[in-house]
């Protein structure tokens, strides 16, 4: 199958993934989230890795919608902890009903990736959820570190990528890790495969920070130096951080602490300075490892390479997105 | 085994459940639930029906811990809903820590309830799963519909039953058919248990209900008529107004609405027209039809009765508590 069957093949599915009407203030957020859309990457992810290995991915639905309604809990739960207001350009689950709808429409919706999991015919059925309790636990954690990092001002780059590797990365990799046995891969196979998308979203968020730095703001349709102007702890701010001067840190240091600094020229300031220690280079550098270690592990999967083009090409649409 | 040597067992394992240290900030309130206590009803009914089927109970560890972690799990974001400020004594996890906490904490310990579910073998893995999922499917349900409730003054007695029992029972019912499955018992026992442990949980809430009322405060430590007080739904209310006549209905509805009536007298004219109704007497009969419903199920269970006799003892317990 092409990407655009796979797609197809989920569209289907994901908009109901079979929350029952009743009680209607349990699932109509979840319904609200889920038909919200999104890139739908993770059971597509899971639906090509099932594809390697057999012709009928869609006999692996359950565990590909297990992966969105799974992403989908952790966005309305999220949104509460972040205070936001809007998520993919509608109001946030606790905004348009409230905290208690929130929390509870994010339980069920949690308990129904576990059900969807249950697809997994029982030869790996502990396999995957072994991985995907992993996963969701990561996750979770990730969530955490996330929340911490905000309130410390030592974070190192490692702890950062440890970060993206757990809030966001891994969710990836088991999505390939429980497509691919779900299809009938083996262990092996799903192994070098969780490995890979875990390391396509860790260049995948790296990417992200560089593109919230030096997008292009016509094609993005996003301001850049959000994330300066919020002094967010990105790729480039730790990197930075970590190669500029003593004189440098200090002054980024002021930086970050003083209000009523004009925002574009604290983003400019910023940059500069990522020019000048060519964090930009470094970001690029790092994301490309990360992308060839990815495919390095795609290529020693064991089946013949034809069928891993639509893997590839959205492991190259994934990281080699146009600045 | 007996009661004491099961509870001792639990004691053992339900402080920890196997929560990793780091990052404190998420696992500390899960620690600090788990070390509050409570009656551990649920993993004892785990190791208790795993105990007619095997004589070594203690390898049904993890299913048993999976319920009590559920549970708890559930009390942190049911607190966060009700905006309850103590649990078992204790400040809730929102109050200690904050809103964010709360959630992610509950968030994690609901996955790891599913890593102990693993601990059930191979052959009852499927089988355990999806009474667990649909247990917690449930309970989310009948959480939802007790909110709902608030908002209802049309609530029926069919529609309370059917809120407690999400609510509450079927994780009884499930925590004895997850460990009679464990403990290698075959499916039709586990379910015989199942509808056992369910009855138990209904009859349960309707004597809570009833001890609010009419309970000794001496033995109790709590003045009777706190339901009455804030006009929640219970058996007794809803029964008395599916009984009542239609001047005594208006009256009743009159109280609910207007404020500023004496507590003590309310709760006076209340006690006074379930006593005028026979309402008591009515909640005696049910609890003492649901009892008898489950230990006709527990009698049905394919083990010698002498096996039976800790099961038993705990219905009794449960369900003939002293007024």
């Amino acid at each position: 199958m092409d990407l655009n069957q796979i797609m197809q093949l989920i569209g289907d599915g994901a908009d109901k993934a079979g929350f029952p009407e009743q009680p209607g203030r349990l699932y109509d957020p979840a319904r609200y989230i889920m038909e919200a859309g999104g890139k739908r990457i993770r059971p597509a992810m899971a639906l090509i890795a099932a594809n390697l290995f057999t012709d009928h991915p869609e006999t692996c639905m359950g565990p590909a919608l297990a992966m969105e309604v799974f992403h989908n809990f952790t966005l309305i739960h999220d949104d509460i902890m972040d205070q936001a207001p809007l998520r993919r350009g509608r109001a946030t689950v606790h905004e348009k009903w409230d905290l208690s709808t929130a929390i509870l429409s994010g339980d069920v919706m949690m308990i129904r990736a576990w059900q969807l999991m249950m697809g997994m015919e029982d030869k790996n059925l502990r396999a995957a959820l072994e991985m995907f309790n992993d996963t969701a636990v990561k996750v979770c954690e990730g969530q955490q570190y996330d929340m911490d990092f905000e309130l410390r001002n030592d974070v190192t780059l490692d702890e950062y990528i440890t970060m993206i590797r757990y809030k966001t990365s891994v969710l990836l990799g088991c999505s390939l890790y429980c497509g691919a046995l779900a299809g009938g891969g083996n262990k092996e196979d799903a192994g070098l495969l969780y490995d890979a998308g875990v390391r396509l979203g860790i260049g995948f968020q790296i990417q992200d920070d560089l593109l919230d730095a030096y997008g292009d703001e016509k094609k993005f349709g996003k301001k850049p130096g959000g994330d300066i102007a919020r002094n967010k702890k990105t790729y480039l701010q730790l990197r930075l951080l970590e190669k500029c001067s003593d004189s440098d840190r200090n002054n980024l240091e002021q930086l970050f602490i003083q209000t009523g600094t004009d925002e574009t020229e604290k983003i400019a300031t910023v940059i500069s300075m990522y020019d000048q220690y060519a964090i930009r280079d470094d970001a690029f550098a790092i994301i490309q490892k990360y992308y060839h270690e990815a495919l390095e592990n795609i290529h020693r999967v064991a089946v013949p390479s034809e069928r891993k083009q639509v893997l590839l090409a959205l492991a190259d649409q994934i990281l080699n997105r146009d600045f």
